[in-house]
């Protein structure tokens, strides 16, 4: 027999990258800023922000001898399909080198699904991420997960995929239908809640001007909350440790969603009940836990959606197929205390029963 | 303006991977020994090696207590497309968690596909190696470079994705049509020609042995030419520089394979045509190569397809648009010797005319 040959892949390429808090029309100076001088370029987008954000993003590009080419799809989640995935291929591998970036202008959905393009294209081309509502500040459009949707679930197609830098202009959420900027303060409140007492006291006493998007309270605060992501992806790229604090409140979101067929809740909007009934959960496993405080928070986030005829055996047979969960175990990030989480399996089904019917009747 | 925030990636992921040089029935040994204990696997192949392998990789499998599911698929190139990768995706994410191997077996078009399927599934599942063509063993398998086609190119969708091992059973090179072994000896005779002159000796010396595939000669053969390939890539993952040695012959086969609409020749028979004419100019930039040694071998490389209605402008204009040409330089792999290849921009078109007409008459 002849003896196996071992392959070592020793090089660690380097994959950091920058997060700029500029506007929106410094895009071109900070593409030349990272070499990428290549004037073809394809920028991806949805109906809504190109007509807020079009013009003014072009003629930047243009005046700086830049020649965008858009592809434009219809604003929402079905957009995170093979089929637009497709179309991405067919209007970029027309005109597109390696050297060539492609752009995502727009919030999550559009950031998933042009990232998993631009990893894919030539086995991956430039991509910057330009989020413009908050949810994608805070929350997708750092990482590097990128992804379509599979009519088995959400997100089971992607890559990890990095992009060379996020540029996040933050008076772009004075543009967002409130519902949507309430889903995106979800996740704001959730990195409070998971690392960051300071955050979650800054936000108790600040609430006000945060609903108001008041742009010198709010700035910071996107900030410290795109820090957070940042860190903890930093430090677990792959979600083979803390990354998975992250989820916190997502494994009853997911279940909401999927129950609901991602008709009735927006994502921060399911994640708020989530993290409700995670917080009922926490104090469940630690009376110690300061649940009241905790979630006083979490309740003044507004949900427009309506929650009636939901199904308590639905959502818990949903959260066992979720994903993230490992042979049908549920696995859930509780709070020790408010800014530190932990991950447990060892969870009393009868908690998780209690926790749904505490966090249903929460509005 | 709030400064930007760094995101540092820091972590090397160690992807090294074995090649194992055992027998199909080897699998379940190899898997349980890697870990990869999940009873449920995807195993990817296509209708002329199911019929060969399947009953007995599948006996292997049920043994050890696996219970392997198929995707069978038409042998062929057009099988590299969007509509089968989804058909990978339709049925593979009916079962499959984040442990759930996918196995390609097969030749490339298998190992490509499947390839990046696993890649792309969940942000990427295990996935295993068991290439069954030479041109698989020793080349498309090693590397992690996974992909499909699209009607603008050839893998011009794809990822680079490693393999958790490979296992490659140089027996199932006796089952082979005999064109199919013709064209995977080309990449062997390449291997050769870019860095081992030894080899290249034995080639020669063992010729006849070769190409009447005597297992103890080829064995040892295979192992050799993967461990060039294996060696190059663990230099260079994703060809920044020297693994474009790798595309010795290939910038010219790749116009050959796209002005016949890939349906004259084998790939393995464009290269050695490529091989011809990259020699040729070879010996135009350097007298002192010893063109006719190198010309022997590549020349005992029999080509079934017939070679005629080619035209030379059509050819040169295809090399300038090959996805590796840069800004529409013809960029070439040359040899200074007989085990030693190099890279230059710097070619006279009248040497690559010429070329063509060399090679063109060759056969």
């Amino acid at each position: 027999m002849l003896p196996p040959l071992f392959l070592p892949l020793p090089t660690a390429v380097d994959r950091s990258y920058s997060i700029y808090f500029q506007q929106l029309t410094d895009l071109p100076n900070l593409m030349q800023a990272h070499g990428l001088k290549n004037p073809q370029l394809g920028i991806v987008t949805d109906k809504h922000v190109e007509k807020i954000y079009r013009r003014k993003v072009e003629a930047a590009l243009i005046a700086k001898g830049y020649q965008p080419r858009w592809i434009v799809f219809p604003a929402g989640e079905t957009t995170k399909s093979l089929n637009h995935l497709s179309a991405i291929y067919d209007h970029f591998l027309g005109y597109a080198d390696r050297r060539t970036p492609l752009i995502a202008l727009g919030g999550g959905v559009i950031g998933d699904l042009t990232g998993f393009a631009a990893a894919s294209i030539l086995r991956g081309v430039p991509f910057i991420q330009v989020p413009t509502t908050l949810m994608a500040q805070v929350d997708s459009s750092i990482g590097g997960k990128t992804g379509i949707n599979h009519t088995v679930g959400k997100n089971l197609i992607g890559a990890f995929h990095q992009p060379s830098f996020v540029l996040c202009d933050v008076d772009t959420v004075q543009s967002l239908p409130v519902r949507e900027w309430h889903s995106g303060l979800a996740e704001v409140v959730k990195h409070a809640l998971i690392t960051d007492e300071t955050l979650f006291d800054t936000l108790v006493l600040e609430w006000d001007a945060v609903l108001n998007r008041t742009p010198e309270v709010i700035a910071p605060l996107i900030r410290r909350s795109v820090e957070i992501k940042a860190e903890i992806v930093s430090k677990d790229e792959t979600e083979q440790g803390i990354r998975a604090y992250l989820n916190f409140g997502h494994t009853f979101a997911h279940a909401l969603e999927q129950v609901t067929a991602y008709k009735t809740f927006l994502h921060g909007e399911a994640v708020t009940i989530g993290m409700i009934a995670a917080l009922y959960v926490s104090k469940y496993q630690n009376p110690e836990f300061p649940f009241e405080k905790a979630l006083d928070l979490v309740k003044a986030l507004p949900i427009s959606a309506a929650i009636k005829d939901l199904d308590l055996q639905s959502l818990t047979e949903a959260m066992k197929v979720d994903k993230k969960a490992q042979a049908g175990n549920i696995r859930l990030v509780l709070l020790s205390n408010i800014g530190t989480a932990y991950i447990t399996q060892d969870i009393d089904p009868k908690a998780i029963q209690a926790a749904w019917m505490f966090a249903l009747s929460s509005f």
